[in-house]
């Protein structure tokens, strides 16, 4: 990073990753601290707490702050798409990313109420990847490029970045790449997505399986599978939140296939997440049975399942509430306020 | 209400229970109608979508609004507390009201964060209620001018209520009044509140089966149970969702002690707290058994458990963020979106 060029291989990556910066335990010291003083019974604000802890562990200062936050969605097109495995044509990614550009998706309006920037990544729509079912979905070099593309959302001043997606067709994706993660049948990992049903899902658990079959005995580590099974929104997801962890930028991470996308540098260092927070448990099946596997409690559980970072932006609600209680509350002694009988 | 003058008797306020306004149908449907519209697979948003029409239903017009929200917090001492049934002394209920009024409380920087304003309601604070064990905790009258004081906070102008309270010892109260509502031993309903263990827990379960075993065959409804178990808050917050029902102003309930207030007004009629949302699971345990009771899902779930309105405060971003979607979202046709295949 030291020479201002993005790492352009996934070899290049896998070292970033091994040199991962960990912990500010003098900052998470210090606003654990200053939470036990505050005016409230230990642990009452509970998750609250949580979260104004780990923002200055990982920011790396205390107290943390929250002053520009940003949501950043990724959208990327699908060579499985054509199989039939969505509700909606692969049009829509393009649609929906002018409705964001235009102002009128979910994610604009929430954008406003939590008062967080937003940028909108537009992947090559017109080239979908290929189709995972009989070819690698990306090169190595597609793969890498796109995650050096995705390292781009982490500008200077961001104190936050609450990650997510659109991609018709890339709950199938998630689910081929945590089934070839993790294990388990295909059909544990397929969901209906944005409403699919019937001959749909047994369509979507018979692409997922045959990308599975194909990919997983000849992938050499998580990035491999990353490039097989995912696509470039995965991949530029997992560059922003290795970005995030180098620019000590906590994250909040969406959905189904925001989590999928992350736990592929969770499958390469199981702490290479800690940096990042489930923002909320989608109404996706896969992505509860996601969670346990990454360890990981959503911060909301509104059976919300829409993507385009909307979980992650609404929750940055949250975080804000938690540092306004932990840098804005009396202690004890400034209240005089009685301590515990 | 028509001569401007609140109620003054117990049995006024059944009579205003017994004609509560119903739902606005027609605002409801008028909202669901443009879910259908937007620019999201059906559903997609989850409970974002059940608060966007529960807010035209209850405000009774469509499209609903959230400009000016407010938290209202009574706080109440009880006669109980001289028992040893609390961690904290009686005297922090006073000290902690003048921490709202100096703006250093946890409600006070949810307030800034949720852009809402905050009303703190100090009830008598000097004349604790009478001690339950031996005796009704208030007279009718005392119980009745309670509540009429909490109709105040329903003021015009107003589009939600948050609603909570603050009360050394009144999860103590919120114990027997649930256990004297819905049955069960004592120890199901006590918790350790602001955190009391070991003999003083023994001390509460005790306070809490004593003032059941008084009072609960004696009462002759749940308000007669009000004013003998509770406190001038319960009262108070009983009232004031009465006042918001008659206002259309729907409701956020915070945790154990305003829950079980609301249990009060459940118990004359089941239908009574339509308007009102639970905002967050409390980690205090007997708030989750009373939920189910209640048969409300809560929005949030964040292991808090604070009082003073804290999670109904923090829940108001997530019904600003609802509607936020819902009034500001483009529609299919107006994105040029394709829908569903």
């Amino acid at each position: 990073m030291a020479e201002k060029r993005p790492p352009a291989t996934l070899d290049e990556m896998r070292d970033i990753i091994a040199k991962f910066p960990g912990p500010d335990r003098e900052a998470e010291e210090a606003a654990r601290a200053r939470e036990a003083l505050l005016t409230k019974p230990a642990g009452a604000l509970g998750r609250l707490e949580e979260l104004s802890i780990w923002m200055a562990c990982w920011q790396g200062k205390h107290p943390a702050q929250c002053v520009h936050p940003r949501a950043a969605v990724f959208a990327g097109n699908h060579g499985v798409a054509s199989l039939g495995v969505s509700a909606y044509p692969a049009a829509v990614t393009a649609q929906m990313v002018k409705n964001f550009v235009d102002g009128g998706a979910a994610v604009n309006q929430l954008c406003r109420a939590v008062d967080a920037d937003l940028r909108v990544y537009e992947m090559a729509l017109e080239q979908p990847t290929k189709d995972f079912t009989v070819e690698p979905a990306m090169s190595e070099e597609d793969c890498a490029t796109a995650m050096a593309y995705g390292m781009m959302a982490v500008e200077p001043g961001i104190d936050l970045l609450a990650l997510g997606e659109m991609g018709i067709a890339n709950t199938t994706a998630a689910a081929a790449l945590c089934a070839a993660l993790f294990g388990g049948a295909a059909s544990d990992w397929v969901g209906p997505g944005t409403g699919i049903a019937g001959d749909g899902m047994k369509r979507k658990i018979a692409v997922a399986e045959k990308g599975v079959a194909l990919h997983r005995a000849a992938a050499k580590d998580g990035f491999d599978l990353l490039r097989r099974l995912g696509g470039r929104e995965f991949a530029a997801m997992a560059g922003a939140i290795i970005a995030a962890r180098m620019a000590r930028v906590p994250v909040l991470l969406d959905g189904y296939a925001t989590c999928a996308a992350a736990a592929v540098l969770f499958a390469l260092d199981e702490h290479a997440l800690d940096h990042c927070k489930v923002a909320h448990r989608s109404a996706e099946p896969g992505h509860r049975r996601l969670l346990e596997r990454l360890g990981k409690a959503p911060l909301l559980d509104l059976d919300m399942r829409l993507g385009e970072a909307s979980g992650a932006t609404l929750a940055i609600a949250i975080v804000k509430a938690a540092l306004a209680c932990h840098n804005g509350m009396a202690t004890f002694a400034e209240a005089g306020v009685s301590g515990k009988e």
